[in-house]
């Protein structure tokens, strides 16, 4: 049967440039959701009175033999399959005969294949939805088992102020709802069905596009055919979305990576997550969260690769838009895996709540300091500018704040009195912030409530 | 005064370091939003009981004052200004004395640049959107004005179908109807309000932080305070949004650009949307589109630059985020500019009507002649390729398809009667296209009249 | 045998981190010249001491014998084979017993991996010079052929002034011959050899690094072990290469996309660098040269991503850096394939000398007049804006600039004799330019010279 | 004067495209570059017979003026300025009157702003050569003030082997040293002149291209007049390199945060090069290396954006091309920055040898036991194996290796001795890698000899 285009051709295509045109290697995953796209539009155009019921029938027996090949893994392609479509055309005229050159009445490949990467978005998003709330799931859980663990906050990775761990973690869980909260933005704006939009013109039969989204799932249309044939925002959107899922990925990564070096000790990866060297027998390597930090890497490359190849096409179809799938694939698939390892990697963390302890020094509580003077009637400013000079003390000194004497602190402010020990705990620091989104118990058992009702979809 | 922050310091930065480290060259555009958020927690402290009325009322006094001093020019920046919030805060000294010291009570600059953010970008969005309204309603407009006008339709920059010139330049109505509903679902998480996270971990002195967002004009609160200090997301995806915007204006100056083409002639930019060469005395270039093809790229880049800076980041503030700034700002200055020049190229576009007719060839109605052959019985499939040989031929004899000799197209398939010729018209091609988003008029108008709707907000 | 480092483990790795972390998906095409390796460093401890003669020898067989299975085919991976270094030492355990442990004393994966790169990379470096030389050369071929052909030059795609086609032609030639040096200057730096380098610290079995580099075919070594466990430096600047190679890969692209449309009609692609449409049957797209072009944003996407993935690692090696591998196989198959399309497209392109002809429009040689009044003594600058005036008239009145009455242009200016008509010829114009690097025959004909000579390499 | 190029127009630019199209906020740095390029082009219309030489000794003295005006900052630029080609123009004609006109002739500001460029480039290419060997010169003298300080190697940031604190800072010697190489290779191709390329079809006064050349400095000229006016590969490939050069550079200031943290404790960077908190008071962060490490994003971003700009143009000239200047001045500003604060961050850096000594922790010295076994005849994957087994007892027994009883061992592995022992020091691990670029003392003052050589360019 050769290709669907050849009629007016009198010369073979290079073979060079037929492997370099040839989509089948990457677009074979679309096999499930062309078929079903094609079932959809075979009723479709039995609905608009261009095939008659027969032909309907027996396209619709030789597409469900298809999907079960596909399923069974029987399905066999051949050397001249130049797309999933083709593929699936020449099996369809096997096995029914000149009937299935009817399929593609008033259809072109340039609205299939957007149709089909729709369908296999929207399926995979579902997917992705699910282990990103496993994520979610994972932190909840983790955060109220140590509820209690004190340990030091960082800016500019130097010790700041004491924070719980439980509101550290929590931290990442609305990172993730956030990427959530986008993930169904824009599955609104992939559930538009393009089918009917032909080569870039629209559907010369007269079919249902309103009936035959509905038929395939979608929420609605999309509505100018020149628009539908090349829109790959759907895509460009997800590559974005999984781009900045990515960097929060990185960033969870990155403070495990530093909490379970020697020096900080914080957690220890499970074993099973980790990977030993082989030069070096004593080694035992966070290779799991390495590489997730790292596939955010790839995850910008991605869509850096799309937006550059779309930016400046001429408008409708052109051949360019082939290189969606790829970068495209390659994004859900290194979601696929990396939102399942982090969510295991977060439930079997081991949590050292002793070295957390002894990580937590007294200079973090100098805002504690300031926070008393503020008290004592002094301006924030100043009183911020006191405690710097007791923190150069006590360096210089060499003493905790705590064990520096009274009346060398009132020398720097008489403000200060007996009752400033008081202020200098680290349980007292987090539970003085105890507004919305603050260290303080109550405040994160709300916020862990609050993160549970999202989690359950309330 | 002096940096906020030199209490314990022993030593003045180094030059060359103040020079690296100083933002207020380009964060002085947060100056109006800056003394917003001041006001917003002078007051928020005051409901607290943190602060008296009289202090409440002094700082809102100097505040108000600097705030005009913004609006007429006449803030006079000092060379020890770091950022603006020393800005502010050293001139609110200046003004008021030691109740300006009151003022950072609790506050990090890492809560408030976070607030001045996520406050002018909520009104820098909002421009944008009327600019993107303004696009729409100029494509409209000159849609409307040209319904009856038929020109080629391309995939592939080959001659495809005919099509409308009103569908075509519909079809970026569409494209940027969904920019504006991205805008809309991206403006949803910038409202949230971070003031009260502090440096990181909370607020200690009892602020109401739902009250003060509401004071602000946010519509919540965020969640946790080591998330909000170091949430960047808002501006990634603000630049994820302007990246794809701008490959859509890409898209349509590529367009506009070929067809001014002398080659293609069909449209002429309005004289003042072009300019000359300086050694050519002939030259009209259409450089306004050139610059909006090319802005996808900066776009782009800006992108890149912050996801890049912001992956693998420890979690809460790194001193790495304040490269937030420049490319959300430069991402939204080239937006201010762009989309306004988008609107008014499209305004004043001449259209050659002739051009485009005459570019008309009837090779683009083979799809007509497979349908016609279709409508005789003979599967689609089947059709095309006889269509194909038909090309072919026309090619070979240098006739157009209209002029073949009937007996010569019945040796190719003998279903060919002369009521073929029939089909032998461009207008009769795109009126048989009248599917939702197709190119009949009446598919065209309905078209039409749904953007006017979703335009004014229906 | 299982892992090479699994001694201190008490667990097995998880089932989804092992999938993770494996690597022999994409680096078992690294199986040749990590069995070379291999080889020359058996060799490399024999004559160190470190093994015996017989030991070496044994090595060496079982080697050979792999290398054997390689290139015949017959390698049998196993599902335990973390990477390709584990499967070779698997399988060299399997023909040779306990010797095959002795191969890997003092080597880590860290400087068997970086070795690996650099010799694969070296060997596909130089299979891209000589495609790139062939592009070139099918360059050279097609000038010669249509020296005398003259079409319109363009600047911002509108009409600028007269060239010969071989002179646009060859303007590619000089692009990818910087391309050609770029490579000459990465290759002498991925030249370096870095085994002995061990996991990061060196080797501490004194063997002769300068004699393995020489055995390996490498110019030098690297002279420190902490950067070259880690150094990518070779791949980074491979893919920025790239990038910039596709960046001129995509233009000429452009050009000929562009050139092959009916409007400009140009050129023709040889039929079977193009392909047809699955619904309209007329269709010759060139989707060769579209992919050529989208192939760019494939390049660029590979470079970010693992500019991203390095950026603010830690030193040495991180498993991060085992993402370097796939966006470098992807470019360089990317350009296996991209080039010879390239030539072949060039040498097989149809010139249509006739369309370029009739394009040349006579306001191409306004910059002439202007050179005219120039040489009767008027200021370039006035010269320019007069004959601006001309164009104008040329065009209300619709006639060429050399059915402009004298009378008419004398009015404008004076200057103009009636020899002004003698410099109104296209191939006068091209003629005119005959500096190096311009378009008359005789430069063009220097031009083709140069070209010739460095492409012999002289 | 108006614009250069209005002689055929009828309307003034719209002020919108006016200010979108102007590039004088941005090239004006090219000034002094430009006045050069005008005076060698004027002496070459001299030479060339088309200006006589009072015309290009009042061209000279115009344009030596403007060049003073420039240095002295006196230059007043008016508002209808639109470039700097434009300013010096409209200024030239202040200054000498219609003469200035003339010096145009042949001119295009094609080749004029692709020659402007080039030069500049090669000036601050010359001054970042510079800067970047300071960095290497502060790095060879703090390597050699600490070259017996002993330091934990990681990999995988988790302890892997001893090294020398010297030896881990000269790993960037060499990536600083292949930069440097990159730059040279970039100035060859940077230092051809483009002048006599003309709008783009070369120039018609024959003037000599290769005497103007050496005039302006240039090793050779540009061999084709359409490549010439549109190459921006010098642009491209200095934006590749200065991204490479940033992953460098943050991969220091990675190491530099990290290892001054409060829990790594290694460095300290000097209280100049740091700031603190506007709440904190006890901070000290390392905000100069946070940038350093920022920076690279911004480096990456300016390189995607112009890739893409350029990628997919027509050949020759379009106005896509003015965006190359942006990207590449903030590049050369940022660099012109980074490296000096880089330099000054090394030659000030406290080493806490102490901290260093606390970390090394004995399990690092498993590779040297395994060593040893190899020593006794054990094939290293079998010692590394069972020294596995020894890591996996000392920790479960929370004993340093060297604190493992002998018979406990020798139920490991019969082949440990009591000379064992001798072998569990870090300076005698150290001190085993002799080999080039290994760590010991010997190998590492070869190879600072090595760096001071190439430093002092032999």
């Amino acid at each position: 049967m050769g290709t669907l285009w050849g009629g007016r051709y009198t010369e073979a295509p290079d073979e060079l440039l037929w492997e370099f045109n040839a989509s089948l290697r990457f677009d074979k995953r679309l096999a499930q959701v062309d078929v079903r796209g094609s079932i959809a539009y075979a009723k479709a155009l039995g609905r608009a009175g261009i095939l008659n019921e027969d032909e309907v029938h027996i396209l619709l027996r030789g597409l469900e033999q298809i999907a079960r090949e596909f399923s069974q893994g029987s399905f066999a392609f051949a050397p001249t399959d130049e797309d999933i479509h083709t593929a699936v055309e020449r099996r369809l005229h096997e096995l029914i005969g000149p009937v299935a050159g009817k399929l593609h009445t008033g259809r072109s490949r340039n609205d299939q294949v957007a149709t089909d990467i729709r369908l296999y978005l929207l399926e995979v998003l579902d997917e992705l939805a699910q282990s990103l709330r496993a994520v979610q799931s994972s932190i909840i859980a983790k955060a109220e088992e140590h509820l209690s663990v004190i340990m030091p906050g960082y800016t500019h990775l130097q010790p700041a102020q004491p924070v719980r761990f439980s509101h550290w973690l929590l931290s990442f869980f609305w990172m993730f709802q956030r990427d959530l909260e986008r993930l169904q933005d824009l599955r609104k704006r992939t559930s538009l069905c393009p089918l009917g939009a032909g080569a870039l013109a629209g559907n010369a039969y007269g079919i249902d596009r309103e009936a035959l989204a509905r038929e395939l799932g979608f929420t609605g249309v999309t509505e100018n055919s020149m628009d539908a044939v090349s829109d790959r925002d759907m895509v460009l959107e997800t590559l974005s979305w999984a781009a900045i899922l990515g960097v929060h990925l990185s960033r969870l990564a990155e403070d495990l990576i530093l909490w379970s070096s020697a020096e900080f000790g914080f957690v220890q990866l499970a074993e099973r997550f980790t990977t030993g060297s082989s030069l070096m027998p004593q080694k035992r390597n966070p290779d799991s969260m390495e590489l997730v930090r790292a596939k955010a890497g790839r995850l910008i490359g991605n869509l850096v690769q799309l937006l550059t190849v779309i930016k400046g096409l001429p408008s409708t179809y052109d051949k360019d838009l082939q290189e969606d799938k790829e970068p495209l694939f390659d994004t859900l698939d290194t979601l696929k895996m990396t939102l399942p390892i982090t969510a295991q990697v977060i439930a079997t963390l081991q949590v050292n709540q002793e070295a957390m302890q002894n990580a937590l020094d007294e200079a973090m509580l100098a805002t504690d300091l300031a926070d008393y003077l503020v008290r004592k009637g002094i301006p924030f400013r100043e009183a911020h500018h006191l405690v710097g000079q007791v923190v150069l003390l006590s360096e210089q000194k060499g003493l905790p704040l705590s064990k520096l004497p009274l009346e060398e602190l009132q020398r720097i402010s008489p403000a200060f009195g007996p009752d400033l020990y008081d202020t200098l705990h680290f349980e007292a620091s987090v539970e003085a912030r105890n507004v919305i989104g603050g260290t303080a118990l109550s405040a994160v058992k709300k916020q862990l409530q609050r993160a549970r009702m999202l989690l359950q979809g309330k």
